[in-house]
């Protein structure tokens, strides 16, 4: 058990600067998650040394805590990639303008935010440069030389890339407003370059894209709930929202119930032949007759990162799941005067030793400028899940005190079950943070059948769930209608799992018959 | 023992396409490594698949051949990197002008090669944006912000990224050497943008950064010889060739016989406190006292890859060295007619199972559209180390036919010795690279003392290993005197390993009273 006088945070004085690290290192969050989320967001990401801010409008710079993150997903990915057979490359930042317009739905979705090198040193280029928007187009006219006949296929290619974006973001009032998107949306940031995991896929035929649709769907999935305990709806994008120039689009969506948006996770894009028709992507099949292929693209970004953060953070700060905390378990020494001070650091050494050998990430906490107070503070501001604290009534009971991340439950273990119940403790941290997220979410979740019952249900933040037309005009209506300070509502998918729809069920917004339930929202 | 007829590579036919893919996947070179070295290595990177030309000059695709071997040495690093307690971070690909100019020598090395952003979409932008043509200036603004006090040091960070740099080529008659050019020098191409490590770490003080150049010294003398096999020389830069606004750099240094150029392997730079002065990086040390960082910063990039093609690779295309292979074991099947087919296939796929589960990476190509020479004649381009060959007789004798890539040398192997063997092989393929290659370069090692010596080592394409009195207007001279078509002169490095330096030895080009030994020559 921790003394008492651990349980305020205050730090040591040490200095003139005290202040200033006092801030930085973030003890305390101005903003509330209820109350002000865009500003909550913002400060969380800053005080948990996941990001700063950077001189160039729109970029910011990763730092460690959240490189660690990406590198346990990205591992993981990795190695699924590899067991599917695709195999990594990298191709250019650059893109040459030819290729980039060459297929005119795409660049038509990226124009305006694509950026231009014009300039070395001194010089004009004779042509401007792109800075890739994305991959497709950089990618598929290589394609086209590589397959030549059917042994050639499937080619499965990946890259992990940065790509760039300009995105004009509309001048709003509420500044808070602007520096909240400035962090979540990861992918859609003013010049924003980030990681991604760019799969393009090419197979002979439809069969072969729809099996491979399905595994990713299964991966994607994987990442959310298994490493970021955050439950997503797989489903299917409307024609508004789908990838310019492909067939159709696939999604996980997860949501944000105190902004009430939803955020799109990962996206698959089954391409069809249009990119095959644009790029000339032809073999020779089995017969000798002349084929086109099916193509079909996928990436994930660091934005599952911010999903993260938005979804389990509190007041005290960041809260990470334990499979993609980079320290699992922080030990920090709670010394009394008089007490053994040496014996509970050693116990502390002890402990990490018998964690780590047992494949657990941990670390103590000796730095002697700050009080065990201040400590508990800092990293529950960096969101580590589990905390250990030993002071000499633990060392006298053999015993640890471990305090939960996520709601605050102390259990005192015996230093001899250490491992064991330390791994309960965390895989039941993993399970709370996915229940209670799922079942905020699903609180939020508001069946309509009615434009009424879907205008009120916008207002009080759902996702909203109707029976649904499927017409592109309904949709653009619905955005027209809705359009709004808030931003304007839209399709977010169409779930796999659809509920079943009773015959003569009508669109909510057209009154025509409603061909599929469709989710609904504002989103980011 | 393989069937004769699978001595000579030949293509079945199998459709009109079959002359364009013999061509692409390179069966036999056009140019030789001796008779012209150039052409033989832009041959070679592209039949081997490791490299593909892309529609903006200087920019290449890395295929996936490329990329396993980067990922083997990445993952190498990546994991002595954290033993070292350096963490990944990532910063944002663009640099404010503010901030690059910021170091004035630092940028004047860069400037003419920086490549700049001024329009997203269709709108010019109001500042433009650099790509960062090297980290330094773009992480340390934030490293002062970042280092407050003496427990914050010291600092350790690394990034994986890409960096761009245009850098003119200066126009020349003979198209090969342009060619050339654009492959071998991964490093200074024209808007080449390609994956590197970057470390930077500030240390309190001199002491640190002693211990830390000498470190990494280790870890990419490891990288050459351990996994690529390319032996190289420790050393020390001049004045003249040290990181622009550094104290000084040190670096590894390869020899590519064939050219008799030197090629910078990765180099290791000691900052000393000038970047510090420039960006404020100040702490305060434990007496309460303001103090300034030491810092350094290093790198090593995908140019490691071309330096092993150059040294190792011959006339039949590329050799890996085992380490680094992605495919260490092909297994071919040798069938004759009558033969028992089934039971060949059988042996093949029992082969590399074995194989894998000793850790070994092994493949068989079963492809039916090729005859077993093809099938050599095609891994051997693309010099995976070690062909295993099973035909009837190897099937009745319990045995495999394995053949050496780097010598040709065959050996009739147990089945049952198998994997002991096979490793035994791949270790002495190993071993056997870095010899031949140390000798190669020994033999083209000169000493000279003299001025005429010199010269006419320089026309015989030596390594020059010279007596110099370490004065850069001296450098700066041998420079302007041996100036030609073939490209100056200039100081490779001093070696950490000095041979004994008599007292009253002078440099051989100022006979003023030499200081150290240097090596000399051409370089990329």
């Amino acid at each position: 058990m921790a003394g008492d006088d651990a349980k305020k945070p205050k730090a040591k004085a040490s200095g003139g600067k005290k202040k200033e690290v006092k801030k930085e290192t973030g003890l305390g969050l101005s903003f509330k998650k209820e109350e002000n989320f865009g500003e909550w967001y913002s400060e969380v990401v800053v005080n948990a040394e996941m990001i700063e801010y950077y001189d160039i409008s729109g970029c910011y710079i990763l730092r460690p805590w959240t490189m660690s993150i990406w590198e346990i997903m990205q591992a993981f990915f990795d190695a699924e990639i590899k067991k599917m057979k695709i195999k990594n490359c990298y191709f250019p930042l650059f893109v040459s303008p030819g290729v980039l317009e060459k297929e005119k739905d795409h660049i038509e979705g990226f124009a305006p935010e694509v950026a231009w090198v014009t300039k070395s040193g001194k010089s004009e280029l004779e042509v401007p440069i792109a800075i890739r928007p994305t991959s497709e187009t950089v990618m598929y006219p290589y394609y086209s030389k590589w397959i030549r006949g059917h042994r050639d296929l499937p080619l499965k290619l990946n890259q992990w890339c940065n790509v760039v974006r300009w995105e004009f973001s509309n001048p709003t009032p509420f500044i808070s407003f602007v520096a909240f998107l400035l962090f979540i949306n990861w992918h859609i940031l003013i010049f924003q370059s980030y990681f991604l995991l760019y799969r393009a896929v090419s197979f002979f035929d439809k069969k072969g894209i729809l099996r491979s649709q399905q595994r990713k769907r299964q991966t994607r999935r994987r990442i959310y709930e298994e490493f970021l305990a955050v439950p997503v709806i797989k489903g299917k994008k409307s024609e508004m929202e789908k990838f310019a120039g492909g067939l159709y689009t696939t999604s996980v969506e997860a949501f944000i119930p105190n902004t009430g948006r939803g955020i799109q996770g990962a996206t698959s894009h089954c391409l069809g032949q249009n990119f095959a028709k644009m790029f000339e992507i032809n073999f020779e099949n089995e017969k000798g007759e002349k084929a086109m292929v099916w193509q079909n693209s996928w990436a994930y970004s660091t934005r599952t990162i911010g999903v993260m953060v938005m979804v389990h953070g509190d007041d005290k700060g960041l809260v990470l799941p334990p499979k993609v905390a980079s320290v699992q378990v922080i030990v920090i020494p709670v010394p009394y005067k008089d007490a053994d001070t040496k014996g509970i650091f050693d116990a502390c050494v002890a402990t990490i030793e018998t964690l780590c050998e047992a494949g657990i990430r941990a670390e103590t906490d000796f730095r002697d400028n700050y009080s065990p107070g201040w400590k508990y503070s800092h990293w529950e501001m960096k969101g580590v899940p589990l905390r250990i604290e030993i002071g000499p009534k633990d060392l006298a009971n053999n015993q640890v005190r471990a305090v939960r991340r996520d709601n605050g439950t102390k259990l005192d273990i015996s230093r001899d079950s250490l491992v064991d119940q330390v791994k309960t403790m965390l895989d039941n941290i993993h399970q709370s943070l996915f229940n209670a997220a799922k079942q905020k979410r699903d609180a939020c979740v508001q069946v309509v059948k009615t434009w009424d019952e879907f205008k009120e249900a916008l207002s009080q933040k759902k996702l909203i769930l109707a029976p649904w037309c499927d017409e592109e005009e309904v949709e653009q209506d619905v955005k027209a209608r809705t359009k709004g300070e808030m931003g304007a509502a839209k399709t977010l998918c169409s779930p796999f799992d659809q509920p079943e729809l009773p015959e003569g069920t009508k669109c909510f917004a057209s009154g025509k018959p409603a061909k599929k339930w469709t989710y609904w929202g504002r989103s980011y």
